[in-house]
C-alpha cells in the first residue's frame, strides 16, 4: 500500500483544481492579458504542485521509509538513500 | 500588444503539455504508482512551471518594460517597480 | 558608477552580518547543538544573502539596465540579455 | 551523539570556506566590481548553504530520525514531524 493511499482522493482533487489552473492560464494568454498577471498566476500554480511535493513526501516518510526502517539493513539504507536524493531534487528544483 | 504576443501560441503548446502531464499525475495517483515515481513527475512539471515563468518575465522585460523605460519619467519607475516585485515572488516561490 | 553604488554601505554592513553568522554556524556545529536547529540557522542566512541578490538585481534593472535601455541598440540588446540570464540563475538557485 | 557528528570536521571546513566567499563579496563590492559579476558570487554561496543543508538533513534522517523510527511510539512520530518541517521550510526557501 502506498503512503499517499489514505489521501488519494485529497490529491486527485488538488490535482483537478491544478488542471483546471493550468487550462485558466490557457484562457489568459488566449485573451492577451497582463503579463504580470499571467505570470501570478502561473506561481500559484507552482505553489499548489509544491504543496502537493510535500504532501507525498510527508507520507513517504512516515509510511514506506518508517515501515524500511522498522525493518531496518539493507532495505532501511537503501529507502532512506533513496528519499534522501528525492528531497535533494525538491529542493534544487 | 503584450511581450508574450509573438510567443503566444509556443507558450499555449507548453502549457497544453503541462496540462497533460497533470492528468498523467492524476493516472499515476489512481493506479497507486510509487511514491517517489509521482514525485520526480511532479518535479518534472514544475520545471516546466518555472521554464514558462522565465520565458514570460524575459519578454516582458524585453518589450513592456524596455518601451516604458524609453519614455522614461513616472511609467518608467512604476514598470521597473512592478517587474521586480515579479521577480522578487518567482524567486521565493 | 555601479548600480549599487549609493547603498554600498549598506550592503557591506548586511554581509559582514552574513559573516557573523557563518561563524555563529561553525560555533553551533562545534558545540554539537541539535541538527534541527543548526538547519533553521543556515535557513536564515540562505533568506539574508536571497535579499542581497533580490537588491543587487533590483539596483542593477533601474541603474544599469535603464541606461542602456535609454541609449537602445545592441548596448540595451546585450544588457537586457545578460540580465535575464541573471534572473534566471537566480530562479534555479 | 549528533547525527552530524561524523562529518563534523567537514562542515567546519566548509563553513570557513564560505566565511572566505562572504569575505570576497564584501571585497567585491568595496571595489565596486560588476553588479552581475557579484550576483553570481552569491548565488555560488547560496549553493553552498544548500549543499550543507542537504547534507545536515541527510544525516539527521539517517541517524537520529532511523533511531526515533526504530524505537518508535510518540518518540518516532514526534521526529518524523519535525524533520517534515525542517524539509519544508528547506524547499520553500
Amino acid at each position: 500500500m502506498r503512503g499517499y493511499a489514505e489521501d488519494k482522493d485529497a490529491y486527485l482533487k488538488r490535482l483537478r483544481r491544478v488542471e483546471g489552473q493550468i487550462r485558466g492560464l490557457q484562457r489568459m494568454i488566449d485573451e492577451d492579458e497582463y503579463c504580470i498577471d499571467v505570470l501570478t498566476q502561473v506561481g500559484a500554480v507552482t505553489k499548489a504542485l509544491q504543496a502537493v511535493s510535500l504532501g507525498l513526501l510527508e507520507d513517504h516518510l512516515e509510511h514506506c521509509v518508517a515501515e524500511a526502517l522498522a525493518e531496518g539493513g539493507e532495505v532501511a539504507d537503501e529507502k532512506l538513500r533513496e528519499a534522501n536524493q528525492a528531497i535533494a531534487r525538491l529542493v534544487r528544483s
